[in-house]
């Protein structure tokens, strides 16, 4: 299965008043990991949405454990891995370490969607070929 | 068990270019309702904090669903509820209701931490039977 | 000419490691305001585009002046007012105050922007009568 | 003087529902700039500050113009050069280029600040001679 390592250093304006990173900024931080990880997988995800018409690939479950705080300066490596492969939606874990200690352990799962103009709102829709193929680390 | 509601309105800037709310909000959402569940609880955090030496109370585990997505000018209400209390930790329930609907249900974990000078890091403490009285409801 | 004012208690997420308000979010706090001061003059954002066409408001200009820090649990009261009305754009003033003593000062300036699909961009847009009424304090 | 540059992607998060890029974080991008501009002028800002017993460098002036706007995955080129050196205080300036075209360009003001214990609060403290040098160009 697919995956991809970012390195980052944690801001000054990531952390707050007891000096560690704020919390919310992990998820954007996966955010980012996730668009990587399509990149990486040598889809480009902007591309990839408009081809297929899709939405959006909007997170449906996270369950994540924090382990140890990070703080301003702290090196971080963000481990990025599809885990698992559904009809319409995708399993990955990221695994954050700081000084080589793992620190944050996050399964996320996202779903890919469409707009279902007759209903007005988003519906799922199967992972494409290309998609499948990617995340599976195989090459159509 | 304690319990806060809070509604708040989705702004634009919290929306992403497919026009939902984009996912981290939720999470600085939920700490801002932890506060508010303190306040409600008649505990100011940042009072509390200095006469206990407390240094934070981070998060170390989130479980969170998303069932549907909410747009700029959406109503949401979060109600937030004390679900269980541990010595140094706290289990708590965000459930996001937007037009009745529930729209995203979320556990989450804190710790209290004081600095230990020895260890030069972080340590648990456990919870101060003020915070304990006001978390299950009862008055000391 | 039209005036808002809004109340807010800085939040400690809201905070950096220096324990004063991370700078960014005071422009997050301009955007709330003037979005707050059309709801003011009567005019519902987001309808207003829709009804319009209009594809944003974007911030062309800020002179924004820092005259003393915020800090986590400061309550600040943001004053908006509409100072001058052009063509396709329009200026305001933002004035923090904190603890009744002026903390911030900023000059705003948006223009109203339609989608030019023939050039592939954005372009200026006649700010429509109804917001001028609005904004001018006068009613149509 | 000194000057840096840095490339940066924008990325879906950082867009509005207008799908340009929400205004607030440039002011994010600028804060990583004025650290990138220490760190290229061999001061570690983390370092510095504790050596100085320096309390923060907050701004206290922005004057910034928005020139074009930017969109997910496009390229922005951030150039940050000191522009003057003042007794307490130093302005820069920075351009942010989108594929070659000058879209924003802002002057910022920075001051160092030391806590007073007496007043309790943070006073101007004289720029030290080493970060004269740093951003000077000059090696002392």
């Amino acid at each position: 299965m697919l995956t991809n390592k970012r390195t980052i250093s944690v801001e000054f304006g990531e952390c707050d008043p007891s000096g560690i990173v704020y919390n919310p900024n992990y998820f954007i931080w996966f955010d980012l990991s996730v668009h990587a990880l399509f990149a990486r997988g040598g889809v480009d995800l902007k591309t990839f949405m408009t081809e297929f018409g899709i939405d959006g690939i909007p997170v449906v479950d996270y369950k994540c454990k924090f382990l140890a705080p990070a703080r301003w300066g702290d090196e971080l490596v963000i481990e990025t891995s599809v885990v698992a492969l559904h009809r319409c939606a995708f399993d990955m874990q990221h695994r954050v370490f700081n000084g080589g200690v793992l620190a944050v352990d996050c399964a996320e799962t996202r779903v890919c969607t469409v707009n279902d103009p007759q209903q007005g709102r988003a519906k799922a829709f199967p992972l494409p070929d290309r998609l499948v193929a990617a995340f599976s680390g195989k090459k159509l």
